[in-house]
């Protein structure tokens, strides 16, 4: 199928609008829009929460119309929409990724005494549970995200660079059916298709707006991602591998070592692999996503490594993964904070990680179906601590 | 040179002051911080109109502090910076990127009477000459652009699909030194490493925000750049190729046929070889972009083809190309309404564009540098109809 049926659709938007806490939502996220709508031709999707949505499109309507299941169908933009938002109305928008001037100009149009409210929240807690569908994408994406770490066994060699080696990753999973581009929900981060980092690498902070391991990249321009380092006989080498595949993604991590590891690497990996051991049981419907987070960290405590759990210092973060599917970083976000309960359908990456200054950091990371008989590995590649 | 001089850095901050419309600016893209500020890692940029620039890093200060020339580096995000900010400024943000969570947050914690304007356009101004450091790492650029389009000349054959042509260039382009991600201003762009359209996509209406040729994409999730259709005799293909090196771009298509090219394709190929002899003369200091754009369409009405020019039906977009540095898009846009005069170390990408429904379209874009001698082509790619 290569396309969800207009049916799942409307159950979407039916969802969402019943998390809506406005009276109109308007939609500019081409990733949002693609979730309810069903395309990514430049558009706004105009939500009620009495009434049916309405699909403007900035340019090829006809392109548009064959692609959404949307009937109300209409060229526009801001303009268009704003004329049928009612006056004294409370009217959501995306405020994690719209920008000011559009918000500006909603405001402008709508005029008199509008208030505007954030609909991510309520977006993001409907697309957090996949339909059969979306997870068969995900589950190609994974197969991709293989393709990537079996080229990373064949090409990486002592006296490789990080870069290099992404060379070869890159191409191989092009040729796997990699979709080329990973759509992350931040408006200020972007991603490779891998990260990888080697040696001090490991433990360099890196320029990515989220902390951990990153790689430190090519230069101050774009600090984080594959670096020109070359990789040597005993480093320890992370490869996190993001792949797209029409819409969807997966997220996949795994150590590499070039020759024999020490104990003292063996000893660290096996910590993560623990914490696979304890919390993967837990990853089940019912059950409540502080906790996961909670058994990882009781698992780090243990082994007296909270200092250099998720993170570089004061700078670490409480965290253990991420929900995924259209962004690579959806809901729920498994960390204390967060009581979501699991259900049937919900997508998680979890990526527990140690990053040790002046030695080095271990990183693993899969993404997880919760299902009715508990979690399930999308991603499938070997949990070795890799010798190549 | 790895990184500019101090001294540039000064200067470039210097002359944004100058055309800054406000009190302070708070400065939050990735983009301009590094321009200004030579460091991308995560952090805010403060810029008092009368005073020294302050730059808060929200995790590794010790990391940017080798980064950044600035003098007064601190820890800290919103909050520290609107601390600095005195009641009744006017505050320049960037609005055209800017989320709408961060400016809330900005005018919550400043408070009171405070008044936002768009800094974005003193910032491009700023960015639109460049310096010998910059045009050194466009031309880099420009270098690995010509390994992207020679391989194609390699690749292209009878019955190869746009993606698996797309897969070659990219690996010969990221062996060149292709730093893997390009950054376009918009808040919902995004590029692949390059853009590939042949037979029907030519002319086929694409998802991506701007118009003109595109490629139609992998699927509705993401529909444009290369796709899976099979590339057949006869059939003309662009490719369009975008390097990013150490922080800068270069854009460069090229319009390929396998086999002969005939008539049909011959001339309207022909008249985009018209149009650079006709505006490349233009493209020296003290003339205006807007006369180097009626140039071009000069030549467009005399054969017939406005209706054509640059877009589809009455898509089309009334433009001809766009200034090019840290962002692909950069000012000037050279369009009808926009009368900068060139001046030396502008940088420009022509792009002049036929799309004809039913029939297809053609394309050629180059990179050039105004110098004091006239426009000079930073990209280098023979511009025949390549037959392959």
């Amino acid at each position: 199928m290569l396309y969800p049926e207009n049916s799942e659709f409307k159950a979407r938007v039916e969802a969402f609008k019943s998390r809506m806490p406005c009276d109109f939502a308007i939609i500019c996220h081409l990733r949002d829009i693609y979730y309810l709508a069903g395309t990514a031709q430049p558009s706004m999707l105009l939500v009620p929460k009495d009434g049916d949505p309405t699909i403007f499109f900035r340019m090829h309507l006809e392109k548009g119309e064959k692609e959404t299941w949307i009937g109300d169908i209409r060229q526009g933009g801001v303009k268009e929409i704003c004329e049928l938002i009612k006056g004294g109305s409370l009217v959501g928008i995306e405020k994690d990724v719209l920008p000011v001037s559009i918000y500006e100009s909603i405001l402008k149009r709508i005029g008199g005494d509008v208030e505007t409210t954030d609909v991510t929240p309520a977006i993001l807690l409907t697309r957090m549970v996949k339909s059969r569908y979306e997870i068969t994408m995900m589950e190609e994406a994974a197969r991709i995200s293989n393709a990537g770490h079996k080229m990373v066994r064949k090409a990486l060699v002592d006296g490789i660079s990080e870069i290099e080696l992404a060379t070869e990753v890159e191409y191989a999973m092009r040729k796997a059916g990699h979709n080329g581009f990973i759509h992350i929900r931040r408006w200020d981060g972007f991603l490779h298709y891998e990260l990888i980092a080697s040696g001090e690498n490991l433990y360099t902070p890196s320029g990515f707006p989220g902390a951990t391991i990153t790689g430190v990249g090519l230069s101050r321009a774009f600090s984080y991602g594959p670096s020109s380092r070359k990789i040597m006989r005993g480093d320890l080498v992370m490869v996190d591998i993001g792949v797209p595949y029409r819409g969807y993604h997966s997220d996949e991590a795994r150590m590499y070592v070039v020759g024999s590891p020490d104990k003292t690497q063996i000893e660290r990996y096996s910590i993560l692999l623990e914490i696979y051991e304890k919390v993967i049981p837990m990853m089940k419907p019912g059950n409540k996503v502080n906790d996961v987070y909670g058994a990882a960290f009781e698992v780090i405590e243990e082994h007296g490594y909270s200092d250099w759990f998720m993170g570089y210092q004061q700078f670490g973060v409480s965290y253990l993964g991420h929900g995924i599917g259209i962004e690579m970083n959806e809901m729920p976000l498994v960390t204390p904070g967060v009581d979501i309960i699991l259900e049937e359908g919900i997508t998680i990456a979890l990526e527990p990680k140690l990053i040790v200054p002046g030695w080095g950091g271990v990183d693993l990371e899969d993404t997880f179906l919760i299902t009715d008989n508990g979690a399930k590995f999308l991603t499938y590649t070997g949990r070795d601590l890799a010798e190549v």
